[in-house]
């Protein structure tokens, strides 16, 4: 199964699937009742799950299994892409809830968990075990350890768990993370989330990429001049002030969103499908970018403050973290060698979108030179549009009718044009891709870690630097335009909302 | 002007162009009520002609100036882009035309044609004299001829001629008429006229192919598998059956339209802009194609004709004329080695279009092999539309969402909805060429016999074989099928009619 993990899940039946329990730890927060047992629920709505599973809220609260369910279904009447449930279905569903009452650290509650999970569950002798745990990151390790102590997890054992992010707040951290849970359980068991590889976008890339073949041969170097990621937020920190201040853009967007899309835009060809060769050539990118140096980050990266952020809801008054980040990497491969990569994260942006820009060179030639103008040369750019509007588009030179000049046109393909508007929630495909077993979208340990490295490098060199103060609305400190300007170049618009037809 | 002749036109002003003298040889014919004076309105109506001009109008009939303005009047308020006319503009426009009564072999008409064209013009000694030979084919040399013994045309002369097609019924008549021609002026003064390349995404061709960096690279036989170029008409003979049968589609459509639309395809890039620099790249890719055996033909072109053509107006009731010619032909060069450009085009088809299709191969490798079934490999497509809606598609492969499956989708770009629903007509285009001087658009002597040679050479070899019947309103016999699946290949179907917004 996990051979061919993108091809494979065709061939999956919710009869080839086996009974599971799925024990959620932190059942009583807010992402439980928004988001996964609601995408539970769409999964087993669209038929997806087995007939025999179990899902086990885990938390501290006293709460009834009723009680807790009450809870669920206000969740899912609220945030299900399929509410309101009916109420037939919401009774066969509800059926396979119920609530784990424990603390984290209380040996006696994983003991009689231990024992819920070893019962049968239809014609099986033992369920396969699942843990997400929705917790705070210190909680990570000591809910695994308890987990390990009672013979739940382990080497050998046929169980995972899932880790939210953040994996660590810095490579040592990090490291620790890594090493703690691994004295628990095997690497191939342990599942780091990333929403943006749920996206459908960030998928769609590799086949993009490697089921075409016009394009694998422009996707370099001597084509290719210098690519553009951006991942934009409208909104300001909101009530997120407590968690976010201090751990700032770089941690929070850079070292997982943008060095995910870096790699899934720069990677070789994987040998096969499998989650492993897939994440080989994904780390094999994030090693070839050489730990910048601070000298490097200082001239070459930008962290900035959307104005008014100190005044925002329990963050510090004197804070100097960062909204936003913009930079330029590096990667020391054959295939990218002399290639920038800027990418650029910010709070408060005008629009919220997510875009991987790819600006090829100017033609070799300047056969149309007279026609634009001495020094015009149009460069082709390729748009992947990550949201909204889903979406590859083309820009290329076209001649203006009746004229003897030309224009930049695009080519379009917008995801909804094609195939409706039905995209699967972010969290429904990775609670599939976790119950059957499919690592490819989860981030693998040596991928945080080099992730770290380089994020670690760029904190350095940005503490060297006073933070810029920006506007809201505004696309972050002329800086960071300054960053293109250097080489010739200047950020590229993003694609405007799509017209509806 | 001629050295950038792609380039230049956009410094032109109505002022910097010559006052010039356009005789229409055949004025009481069709082309010249349909065409050619509400072109020439057109070009005026639009300010693209000098202050001082003179329509002529050449032809046998007894004729005063004013009943051949009315003519042409009512030509314009039925065919013009920018009918009705307003009498004001009618007015001033109607005074540069006027009429002139001869036979094409009358001396006398000549030489008193040749003393209005010797009159000053505006403030110039001389006009630039232009002649246009709307007359049937055998009047093409004795025009000229005449033309040239009252000292109207010569080498060295300030005179140009365009002469309508055909150009000549197969090699040596064109050979003798171009020798015959070159016998009264220069080659550069003879203006060939071939409808197709007066289309705005022909000349598109060249700014996609030379002026985007992201095209070439891929645009050869490594990358690509096949060619596809279609030319069909919904109609039937209809009223032309005199002229048609006896001709047929190889020698009205694939020797003038397929051949061009091929060598735009398959050339390498110019040197330069000018006019020459591009039918020198046109011509070699025509001499890179050996003259086919007739063993060749007889395996790789059908000839056929469509149920019922026999008993049409004016057409032979035993007629063998082929309207319908489909056939694989090889371009023996360093980029096309091995790559099978399949041309057709025949009347009574489903639809009327015009598409070339550049059919690239798979990709080299597999990978996703798994996920859409052992065989499938997706071939990557441009579609070249032509017309109608002009525009340009990209087919590719992307993921179906949610699923780990894979779809053909299109990224489009249209003509009309960046740039409106404006497209000169082709002939104020070549009109406007002819009076400036730019040839590019027309065909020099070498690319007719070039593709003369091929024709007769396809020719030899279809008549070894009976022609065929198939349906009106089918795509032709299923031998033209088979032509393809001989090397696993098949038609691709043709875009849709592009939706409106």
């Amino acid at each position: 199964m996990k051979k061919e993990s993108l091809t494979s899940k065709d061939e999956i039946t919710p009869e080839s699937i086996r009974p599971f329990r799925l024990v959620i730890f932190g059942a009583s927060g807010d992402l439980t009742k928004r988001k996964l047992v609601p995408a539970l629920f769409g999964l087993y709505h669209e038929g997806s799950l087995p007939e025999h599973f179990e899902i086990i809220g885990f938390a501290r609260r006293e709460k009834s299994d009723e009680q807790f369910r009450e809870e669920m279904l206000e969740g899912i009447n609220t945030f299900s892409r399929f509410k309101p449930v009916e109420e037939e279905e919401w009774s066969a569903f509800s059926k396979h809830i119920s609530y784990h009452q424990g603390n984290f650290d209380e040996k006696d509650a994983y003991q009689s968990l231990a024992t819920k999970l070893a019962k049968p569950i239809g014609d099986q002798e033992k369920s396969l075990n699942l843990f997400y745990l929705s917790t705070a990151p210190e909680f990570f390790v000591t809910c695994t350890r308890e987990l390990s102590e009672v013979d739940c997890v382990g080497y050998g054992m046929d169980s995972r768990i899932v880790v939210e992010k953040p994996v660590g707040h810095d490579y040592d951290s990090a490291k620790e993370l890594v090493n703690e849970l691994q004295q628990c359980l095997d690497e191939s068991s342990i599942y780091r989330i990333d929403h943006y590889l749920g996206k459908e976008t960030v998928q769609n890339m590799l086949y993009f990429r490697f089921a075409n073949s016009i394009f694998e041969p422009i996707w370099n170097s001597s084509m290719i001049d210098h690519i553009q990621i951006t991942v934009a937020e409208e909104e300001g920190v909101g009530t997120r002030g407590g968690y976010y201040d201090g751990v700032g853009a770089l941690r929070d967007m850079v070292q997982n969103h943008l060095m995910q899309l870096l790699t899934i835009t720069a990677m070789e060809p994987p040998a096969t499908l499998s989650s492993d060769s897939i994440r080989d050539e994904k780390v094999k990118v994030l090693r070839s970018i050489p730990t910048p140096e601070t000298d490097y980050i200082v001239h070459n990266a930008i962290g900035a403050q959307y104005e008014g952020y100190r005044s925002e809801d329990r963050v510090d008054a004197k804070s100097t973290t960062e909204t936003y980040v913009g930079l330029k990497l590096m990667i020391d491969n054959w295939r990218w060698a002399g290639v920038p990569f800027y990418l650029r994260t910010g709070k408060c942006m005008p629009v919220k979108a997510s875009e991987i820009i790819v600006v090829f060179k100017r033609p070799p030639h300047a056969l149309f030179h007279s026609v634009a103008g001495v020094n015009y040369l149009h460069r082709n750019r390729l748009h992947i549009r990550l949201q909204p509007d889903e979406g590859i588009h083309m820009a290329f030179a076209a001649k203006i009718p009746g004229k003897s000049a030309m224009d930049d046109v695009d080519m379009d393909f917008a995801y909804t044009s094609k195939f409706g508007s039905y995209s699967p929630e972010a969290y429904e495909r990775l609670l599939n891709d976790f119950i059957i077993g499919d690592s490819t979208l989860f981030t693998r340990s040596d991928e945080v870690l080099e992730a770290w490295r380089i994020t670690d490098a760029i904190s350095t060199g940005l503490r060297r630097k006073n933070v810029e103060l920006y506007r809201r609305g505004s696309w972050g400190p002329a800086a960071c335009d300054q960053l293109l300007a250097d080489a010739g170049n200047s950020w590229v618009k993003l694609l405007p909302r799509a017209k509806k037809c």
